[in-house]
């Protein structure tokens, strides 16, 4: 049972999400990254479509890669062609990867009111790609297209389209749950199926479109599939494929399958992380193992029972797969959630018992006032920084002006003003005062142009730092307009994300406080590192 | 199998979720649609610990649910004391549900280590609470906390537990696996351990560490469980309690379990979104079944198939839970939807085909601006208005100006800055133009007051108008503070409520003109009313 092979399709059935874009660079980038957790298969694209993964196979021949094996992907020859004739298998040969991947359709309605050609020219378009790149030199891996809607249909020809890539030599017959719609048991009544006629090694490859795909896949794995198919960070066409991060940490944390070693398991939230960085994807908070949120405890009592049991409230160890431990500030904290919330951002202030009480008392003085720290460590650690007598602000806000301007010419639409936002800042370092105007697309974006030209005089590294993330929410929305407003904005220096936040009746000054917070976190911590 | 019974804890466990923080107000939003859909319990809080949900079980008295029951949740009695004596369980009385949902632990290990009390008295207070809670006339669902990972550590003790629950009396016994790390082997073993000892109900609840709790839940279900918890969109601490709207298409769809109505059904996708419109959460747009991408066709192959043979790329009908396959969303279904749209709100307008077409291209250029209707049914009734050539608007913005200021005494602390908000409007009426100026608590505020201020001269009656919520959201947060911002605002007149929606990269501009949406659609249905 150790002996499963992870097959990744990020960079081909993943990129078929919407909303995602790869360039070449992006898929050397990420195929780099697979490597290093340890996937043995990395599908790199589909040259016959795609120029731009023609390009990719031409650059990935330079890459060393330590253990996986690159995939081209491509379809079976088209009806009433030689395999030699035919321009996709050709540029499959091309792309020089060790394997080749065909995907072909096994299910018999599919063959008649999609491609409509008989069964038999089916199957021959099978048996001859399959046989062409055996005898090719290539690893093949035969994709059934719809294998399991085929197996509900018509069981037989579903059977026999297996049966023919393994007859012509096929590596692997991968069994597709293409439109991801199966449920657990007939998937897994279906690879029994398959393993009672074909003896070669079988793959799972299914999609999320019920909510399966992950319990789906290790069903298949538990009936002795090999093969496991899926995308990093569950990418994919309509509802994403089966996702291969969560699938790794439940093979090998779960079922005990050392499908990869336990230093590239505890690479995964990194590795999950840099590739929806990668992908210019914001990465989903709540995702099983790797998410920022999968480790975090809120209520009172679970944090209570948390620092008596470690494991009260978690399935597995963080640091397995290289996440952490979250302890959320909320209105339930006690002395002993800010001193595990503290020791947690590695943070060794060592605060007395007088300050950690004085801090608690401020944490909920300002949580009254519509302030969370649940999700704002960065808020929160400047805060406890703040609280000790010796703790200098790199920047002191003096003064601030903000002006947004519609324009309507009255003979023209109501939609046709002009818009006009500027701001005007004064800050304060080191007794110098620095005084900018800017311009933006709203009030809180020019105010973060100002105030960026006034610092980065003083600190030039400043430039690094971005807002990825800028959330607002009514803390009290009875009031209506006049309403207390809560702003959290997420920020990143490209290495890692820290997240502040600021309450104001006014959202220019909420925004302006979480704004700062953000900028003066990372200012602290980068003087004191080079300090 | 027919016989399954949907226990929703979304207003309980799917609140304890990072980033969610729900209102009574929003509470009893979310009891409404919960109960449209056909849900049978609803889990409205946690009345021992927490005021607001003592709150809304008051306010919930006077809700009248077609099917839903409501459920109050809360802990067994503590130790060293009867059930009379207990604070938690007299909250749980005093919220006058019909169904109480009380928790206790079902692992001897947590038992030991984390309550740190000897086995006999949890035992003990289970049974008392139990007892206690089916003399005061209440349904008992007892929620075997740690469940399945007690069964790992000591199967004797975790089905003692539910033993003791169901000679006391309780009606349903819900195993949980609290950490959400059990495998589908793992529950359904435990499951049918439960059977052999205890005769009465079982319930499923589970969570989404790693990546299986929809696939559990369906597990236990065809094991013979009968009551299933979850959360809609999967809301819940960490990595989220079992998806509940998956699950109900899951069961209705998949498994042919009548647990709620064909109608219900079809009204999922948009529960789903005003769920997560009302709890101010980006909605995911690959959630299975009701995303926005569920049944979304990118692959100029995939498309061509879907032509063919309409099933080709999808597991069920998108209609069977109200979403739209969005390759081909023909023009007559979308002019169709626009129509209902407008029966819905009770609006007369007699709109000719070529107006619905129009209106119905308008709708999706604003919509691929940022805007969404879902929720803010005012600003799509005025669009419709607007479409027809007579409308008349009541009134027009002509220009505004808005100020904030922010000035710190140099020698004063930071927080003591004084903040100023001022706005300038120019507005026209019947040809005639005002000018006021007004101050605020931000600039929304003083936007909204010196708005009024001119309007209330013509319309004396707007007055009685005032804003109840205000939300705002980033909708593509990949560019920062510079990115698009959508604001709702709900209005009342103290008769009945509506939401507005406005679109800028600029949040005074989209709150503008959300607010002119507001106080536009209220004159308009006045003068209307009037005439």
């Amino acid at each position: 049972m150790t002996d499963v092979l992870l097959y990744d399709c990020t960079l081909r059935d993943g990129a078929q999400m919407e909303g995602i874009s790869l360039s070449v660079e992006d898929k050397i980038k990420i195929t780099r990254k697979l490597d290093e957790i340890g996937v043995h298969y990395i599908e790199g694209g589909w040259p016959g479509s795609n120029p731009k993964d023609v390009e990719f196979f031409e650059r990935a021949r330079s890459l060393r890669l330590d253990k996986a094996k690159l995939a081209a992907f491509g379809s079976t020859r088209r009806a009433g062609v030689t395999p030699a004739e035919d321009a996709n298998l050709k540029a499959l040969l091309d792309a020089e990867t060790p394997v080749v991947t065909l995907v072909g359709k096994a299910s018999q309605r599919q063959v008649r009111d999609v491609l409509r050609i008989d069964n038999e020219e089916n199957l021959a378009m099978i048996r001859d790609s399959v046989a062409f790149m055996k005898k090719e030199g290539r690893e093949v891996v035969f994709d059934a297209e719809h294998f399991f809607d085929g197996f509900l249909d018509n069981p037989d020809y579903a059977l026999a389209c297996a049966r023919v890539a393994a007859d012509a030599g096929a590596d692997c017959i991968t069994l597709c749950d293409t439109n991801g719609g199966r449920t657990t048991e007939q998937i897994v009544e279906a690879v029994r199926a398959v393993q009672a006629k074909v003896s070669c090694d079988l793959g799972i490859h299914v999609h999320n479109d019920a909510d399966l795909a992950v319990a789906n896949t290790l069903a298949a794995v538990s009936a002795g599939v090999r093969y496991v198919q899926g995308c990093v960070n569950g990418y994919g066409e309509r509802c994403g494929n089966a996702n291969l991060t969560s699938i790794i940490a439940n093979l090998k944390l779960k079922q005990g399958i050392d499908c990869v070693s336990d230093d590239e398991l505890s690479r995964l939230t990194e590795a999950s992380l840099y590739i929806s960085e990668v992908a210019n994807l914001t990465p989903n908070p709540h995702a099983p193992y790797v998410g920022h949120s999968a480790f975090a405890h809120k209520g009172g009592l679970h944090v209570d029972a948390t620092l008596k049991l470690s494991d009260a409230y978690q399935h597995v160890p963080p640091e397995a797969v290289g996440n952490n431990r979250r302890v959320l500030v909320s209105e339930l904290a006690g002395q002993r959630n800010i001193s595990a919330k503290l020791e947690e951002a590695g943070v060794d202030l060592a605060l007395s018992r007088d300050e950690t009480r004085a801090l608690l008392e401020t944490v909920k003085l300002l949580e009254s006032r519509g302030y969370t720290y649940e999700g704002a460590e960065a808020s929160f650690e400047l805060l406890a920084r703040r609280s000790r007598a010796e703790y200098r602000r790199p920047f002191e806000l003096v003064d601030f002006m903000v002006i947004v301007r519609k324009h309507t010419d009255p003979d023209r639409d109501l939609e046709g003003g002009e818009m006009l936002a500027e701001a005007a800042v004064k800050v304060r370092v080191d007794g110098q005062v620095k005084h900018t105007v800017a311009e933006g697309d709203g009030p809180v974006n020019a105010l973060d142009a100002a105030v960026r030209k006034a610092l980065v005089e003083f600190y030039e590294s400043l430039a690094e730092v971005r807002l990825v993330d800028y959330k607002v929410r009514i803390v009290d929305s009875s009031t209506g307009t006049g309403a207390t407003v809560r702003v959290m904005i997420e920020s990143t220096d490209g290495e890692r994300e820290w997240t502040t936040v600021g309450c104001s009746p006014n959202i220019i000054e909420a925004s302006w406080l979480a704004l700062a917070d953000s900028l003066e976190y990372w200012l602290v911590r980068r003087l004191e590192a080079a300090a």
